[in-house]
């Protein structure tokens, strides 16, 4: 397994905080050749719906020298996974999780910016402090 | 300068003997707040068109000891590094440079090839024996 992140463990207070059962604590998938760990997936029952909303989520910390770096695996792995759980899970997105003071200033630069939109990258902002969730960007 | 790749020569060498002119060797582009160095820039006259096609060449090398993490990095740089050029330079068309026996194995697994369809990551697979050009994937 690989190490856990920085924040994993504030990433995943946070969502827990936030009403979500967590499901996995590393979610291995094997699937198209090969083996995968996406750091948590979690679920949380949406009463009105009577349906269960599924999620995986890659913590990412950006206590790396390099941003930039950092960025590019966060995007590569945030992409390939998706492509195992479209496969395997299709019900389940997948959110980037990422520190709020790094939202807040690298992921506003136009450059971050586009990168999301043009691949369609979701986020979960939370405070590494206050081990809470600031914003989901869909 | 980030340091250059493992098989960063045998790349540019099959390039060259392909009849390309190497117009940057580290492409320095700056976009959206952020400065980005792609492997090489390249250049080709089609005579029968009378125009001048312009590539951007990330080159990787697969010899860390993990092949799975090396390609979610490459993943990401390509994505981002597509993402600067659409804005930059949207003439130019950029492709992950792959040794061929990595391409032979690794790249042939249902998981590479779904993100690679997927996402549209075009691909120039090189002997680095011969340093000749063995296929272009687009």
């Amino acid at each position: 397994m690989p190490a856990k992140d920085v924040f994993h463990y504030q990433a995943r207070h946070a969502l827990e905080k936030d009403g979500w059962v967590i499901t996995h604590d590393q979610f291995f998938i094997q699937s198209g050749g090969v083996e995968i760990y996406i750091d948590l997936g979690a679920e949380h029952l949406i009463a009105a719906q009577k349906e269960r909303q599924k999620i995986a989520i890659e913590v990412k910390s950006f206590v790396a020298p390099s941003i930039i770096s950092e960025f590019h695996t966060a995007v590569g792995q945030y992409i390939d996974y998706r492509s195992v759980l479209e496969d395997e899970e299709p019900d389940r997105k997948i959110y980037l999780a990422v520190p709020s003071d790094i939202y807040e200033s690298f992921f506003q630069l136009p450059f971050a910016q586009r990168v999301m939109t043009r691949n369609q990258i979701y986020v979960m902002v939370f405070d590494v402090t206050q081990e809470v969730i600031v914003q989901w960007h869909d």
